[in-house]
Formats: structure tokens, sequence, C-alpha cells
């Protein structure tokens, strides 16, 4: 990729991403493949003044062999070390920037049990810490090749001619080709125009129904209303937490839904790929798990917590979006997810409770916000898909024809 | 560089190198550019039964923007984070194992005095903590080649031809292209008996002589010996600090070196390549600094501390060292002190010492041992250097004759 549009993507990162503000601190967290991309965003960071900027590299196979060699009993544990770094997160409120590389297949072979309590027994040490932090900090994420997802994505080209071609779709993806700050001032007005209109209508449910055998009722929160583009933390920055986004969201209301739903793309999670699955709900909870091959990590997902297996996000997504409109399957949920109406189990957002900052986290979660240490998305967008809003007088709108907006 | 013999010389960094104990961790420090041979070096830590090793990725243009960009003050803070990495290595004495792949000119621009200033402020806090690991914890520095380094060694080669042309330079150098391990055992035993026939005659001082100009005395510590190749922690276990390792080395008695020494290669320092420049010693201490260019460099490294101006270290090694031999200036200390006779300004080491054990830092330091927040190698061994040891008798043996050893 040529530098000129490379630095123009880091601009895009630090300007509209996480907007940093100048003595702020900043984390970037990235692949060691892409050194020279991640020094240009440092290099943005500190000319809009940033005080600090901690860079701290991974490489995948070395997380693997992690996994691989330690016992349960070191991986659950969080040392001194990794918790200074979590409460420096939750008390300087710095930018964190994710560059994104993650091998859609890199930790395949892992015992899926022994990471997962793993990762459970950390997430809840690491957990106030989050808590405290939420809707405090900017933060962003944004994809960067690596040599590992470019081969997943196209496997017949060289590494190199692999890179290349993942470059160009995630900058076209994250409308970063032609003056990315001006195409992404419209984009925000553009989903917040839509998320206006729907919000007018106050739906109590949506219906979703396609010819794959999704025939879902999600019940929407009458205290929360639908976001989408740029989020505004308490001090009232504005920031992008994802590029690109495509998508309007927000958290429904938890225990209220029925049905079932079909994913209509493969999920990466915990580095193993999982196709042709789905869900069936009662009363909001996950009662059956549908899935040929590696049902067992989706068994093991819902587990990880009590709210493992209700629903934290509902996202609207048009067929026709660009991201799905390369026709690309990126195996990477910041892609996927933006390129098809999608569902996630776990964690909800506060923030899409209106007023949400003027209640604690408790209460909060108490309002119907579903709460998890995970936060997990599947895609159920289909050519198909119809997508019904009915508000609490009867009153029933389709939102979705045909896979794209009727309204 | 083939897979057989990198896996192998991963295997003598981890073996030989740190000696990874089972249960034990690992620090290990390394640029971006080779997360392939890091991931060995991971792995042949666990093979061994470490329990957990931690990886610390950095990449030189990302610390020179932090040079450039931040301010005195902020670069010279200690936040919490990196004062928890090192109360961790204080504490639970993990291996430290450091791939060095630095670009000697990876910090040419930057302010000396600001890196200087900070880069002191720094030391200071972190120094209770390196004083408590001394000679506590096993560490090893090896050379891995990096794009920016194999460059500057070998100018005229494309950046694949350089790096394979430099890992080629660097196993050879560290001994590890046939059967590493029974090299390196054979190797430690040979430098073993130049010690013990160096120690054996107790000399009261070292006489340099080189037709450069170099004219110096150097007094050593009745209380010190050469040591050479492996070490041994205090709970016994035996590692090799350097690879490659070829001199023999004592710290000499603090305050005894008289006369002029000039150096014989350039000198690395700080991201700054000093070259032509050379010392004028009274009793013990630097009175003057010799160079045509970045002296300023020179007069504020001997600043750093009040310890910076004396001698920390005195090393031997033949003119027809291997290292030597393959011709190449590696812009390096760890290689190029290894070619060459030097000597160190700053800190000593207290280990040379007999029984250092039983001193307490403060005493090792009244003992005659140099402290200080610093220690920079030079190289002055020569063609024609010869080097007489006389002892307090009066007796007079050639050490070194034209450049080499004559005993």
């Amino acid at each position: 990729m040529d530098k000129k549009t490379l630095q123009n993507f880091a601009a895009l990162i630090v300007d509209m991403g996480v907007n940093v503000q100048k003595g702020q601190e900043v984390l970037v967290r990235c692949d060691v493949g892409n050194p020279e991309f991640t020094a240009m965003v440092v290099e943005e960071c500190y000319r809009r003044g940033a005080s600090y900027v901690k860079v701290e590299f991974s490489y995948g196979p070395i997380q693997k062999l992690s996994y691989n060699y330690r016992t349960i009993e070191s991986l659950s544990g969080v040392n001194a070390m990794d918790l200074e770094v979590q409460k420096w997160q939750a008390e300087s409120l710095p930018c964190r920037i994710w560059l994104d590389s993650d091998d859609p297949d890199g930790l395949a072979g892992v015992d899926t049990e022994k990471m997962a309590k793993a990762n459970m027994a950390r997430s809840k040490v690491f957990k106030p810490y989050r808590d405290i932090m939420e809707n405090r900090n900017q933060w962003t994420i944004a994809g960067v090749p690596s040599v590992a997802w470019a081969k997943k994505v196209f496997p017949s080209l060289s590494d190199e001619d692999a890179v290349e071609k993942l470059w160009e779709a995630i900058i076209k993806c994250s409308r970063a080709d032609k003056d990315p700050i001006k195409a992404w001032v419209e984009h925000n007005v553009n989903l917040q125009k839509r998320c206006d209109f729907i919000n007018s209508y106050n739906f109590e449910y949506l219906e979703y129904e396609s010819s794959n055998g999704t025939n879902l009722k999600v019940g929407l929160n009458p205290a929360a209303q639908f976001l989408g583009g740029n989020e505004k933390t308490l001090q009232g920055v504005v920031f992008n937490p994802n590029i690109p986004s495509e998508e309007l969201f927000t958290s429904p209301l938890k225990g209220s839904a029925e049905g079932v739903v079909y994913a209509t793309k493969p999920l990466s999670y915990n580095g193993k790929v999982i196709e042709n699955f789905g869900f069936e709900f009662m009363d909001g909870k996950v009662v059956r798990v549908i899935a040929d091959k590696n049902k067992d990590v989706l068994e093991h997902m819902i587990r990880m917590d009590d709210g493992a297996c209700y629903m934290g996000e509902v996202a609207l997504i048009g067929y026709d979006s660009p991201i799905n409109n390369t026709g690309i399957l990126f195996y990477n949920t910041l892609f996927d997810e933006n390129a098809s109406c999608h569902i996630a189990l776990g964690m909800g957002y506060t923030n899409t409770l209106k007023n949400f900052e003027k209640y604690t986290k408790e209460e909060q979660n108490n309002m119907g916000v579903n709460d998890s240490t995970i936060h997990v998305d599947f895609m159920m967008g289909s050519k198909d898909m119809n997508i019904f809003g009915i508000t609490g007088d009867g009153k029933c709108v389709q939102i979705f024809k045909d896979g794209d907006w009727a309204i």
C-alpha cells in the first residue's frame, strides 16, 4: 500500500478513531507484523499532542505457545504487571487503539476448555477496572493485515499479494481511500439520521424472518435507543470506536428473546472458525446450541458466566453494505459484523440507555442491559431477511425488506 | 538461515545462555523483526519447564519518536507499569534474555542531552532493584539481525542478503554453526584455563603500549580476579551472559589508572557512532576526552554520574580472535568487544571480587569496584599492542605481544 494512503489511514485512526486530546496518553495494541504502520500511528498521536504513547506488540504464535505449555493455574493468574497496565487504563484513561491483525486460525489446536477457564478467571480480576473505564476513555479498533490473516482471506495468493489485497479491502471498507476525514464526517451524519428515524418509533420488539429458518422476536428496551457511528465519552470527546462501522445497534431488553436464529457467516472465536450454527432462545436465554462442528466451543462460550447466554446487542446493517459488496469474507468480526445484521451474546452496551451516565453500573444492568465478561457477535443477516418493528400499540413497521433497509 | 541452525541457536541461548530451570520465569526482550526466531526461543524455554515467558517486543523508530516528541519531564518519569516490571525482575528473578538487534544509527538526530538526562533520571529509580538482582538471576545477550543493523554492516547488499549475511556472521561468531552445546562446553573450559593462569600471577597493574599513542597503566584490584566465559548465580546456576564471549575481564582498582588510551574501533552509543576518540586518565579518572566528532556525546557520558568517568572493566582478547578474523565491523558492542581488548567506563562487575557474595554492595564498592548507572565498552586493542603485567615485587611478565596472547 502506498505511503500516502497509509498515512491518511493512520491520521483517520488517530483523529476520527480516538480523537487524541492534547496532553492525553495513548495505548496502542498491535501485531509485530506492521511496525512501520504502527510507527505512523504513534507519530500521528504525538503530533496531536499526546504526552506518552505506550505500544504493546504481540505475536499470535507466542500466545499459542503460552496456552499450550503453561498450566491452567499459571494462565489463570493475573500478575502485578498486567494489573498495573489495567490500573493505568482505568486511572489515566489513555486513548486505546487496537490495530487488529489476528490470524483467524491462530489458536487452532489449543485446548478450548483450558483457554476459556483461564480467560474467565483473568476477566473477573480485570472486570472492576473495565467497569470504571466504561464510557470514560476514547477507544477504537481498526484492521491491519498480517500475513496469516491475509492468507486466510486470499489463500491462493502469495504472501505479499495477499497482504496488499487485504490492505486494499481494508482501506476501501474503512472509507479511507479518498479524503477519509471528510468521508467519515458525512458517514456519521448519515448514520445519525437513520438512528433518529428508527428511535422515533419506540418499537417494543423486533421480529426477524428468513428462509434459512431464522424466526426470532427480540424485545427492545424502552429505556434504550439505537446508536451508530461516533460516540461521546462522559467528558464529551467524540470518537469512533470501530473503523469500519456501518451498523445501527442497541442493547435489547434482557430476558425477552424468543425463537430460533441461524448464523449466516462463520464465527471466528478464540482462534477457531465455527460454521453453520444457530441458537434457540426462550425468555431471552439460549436454551439450545445448534452446530455441526465445534459445538463444544459455543457450549463453553455461553457458560462463561451467568450473562453469557443472554443477548447483549442487536445490530442492523443493510445487505447492500460496502463491506458485503466487496464479496470478501474477512474471518474477522470487525469487518464481517459490518457486512450483515448481527446479534451479540454477552455484555450489552450500557451507553445505549438514555442518560446512562446518571445511573450506576448496577442500576444500568437492572434496567435490562445484560452483563457478562464476554461479548461475541455473530452474523445472521441474509439476502431475504425481513425485519419488522412492533410498537406498544401493535403497529407493525417493516424495517428490512429482502435483506435491506425498507425505511 | 535454515531452520535447523536457528533452532540450535535458540537452544544454545536457552541452555547455555540462561540455563532455564524447571518452574522458572523468563523475560525475553527483542526487536519486532524476528518474531519466528523469538517464538523458537520461547518454545525452548517452555520445553525446559519455564512456568511463564514474558516477551517484550520493541521497535527502534518508535523509541526515537518518543525521544523526539515527549518532554524531558515525561521521559524522565518512571510510571507504575515500568516499575512493576522491574520489581518482578528483582523479586521473581526470571531469566533475562536480550535478543539484540539494535540499529547502530537508530537514534541519530535525537537530542543527546535530553536523552541522557532522561535515562539518568530513570536509571536512578531502577537502580535499587537492579542492585538487589545482581548475581541472582541468569541473563544472556545474543545477537539477532534486524534489517537496519544488517544494512549498516553490509550496506551494498539487498535487505534480504544483508540479513542472511549477518545471520551467518552471528552464527559463526557465536560458535553456533556445528554442535553449539559441545563447542561452548569446550570453549568455557579453555577460557577458565587462561583465567587460572593469569590469576596465578596476582599482577599489581597492567601496562598497555601501542604505536597509535596508547600508553596506559591500569591498577588491578588485589581483591579481584579475571573471569571469562560462564558465570554462576548465588544459587549456583551456571550461565553464559554473553553469546559470543571471547574475553577475560576484571574490574580494575578504582582510582589507579594513568595515561592515554586511544580507541581502535568506532563506538556506537545511544544510537550515535563515534570514531577516532580517546581518553586521558589521571588518578583513575578521565581528565580529558579526545574526539574529532561527537565529543559532546562522550562528555555527557562521563558526566552521567560520579562513577561514569572511572573504569569499570578491562578485558583481554587476542587480536587473532574468531570475531576479529571475520573482518567484519559489527557496530555492536556484543560483537565488537569480543574482537579486541577493551575498557569500559562506568559500573564495574562486583562478582570479579573473590567471595563477592560475602560483602554488601556498599562494601564491594568500597573495595575498589567502581559504581555508576552506565557501563560503556570501547575497543582499544591493536595489531601491535603489547601488554605487560607487573607484580607487587616488580616482576614484569609480557601478557600480549603484537596484539596477541604471549602466554
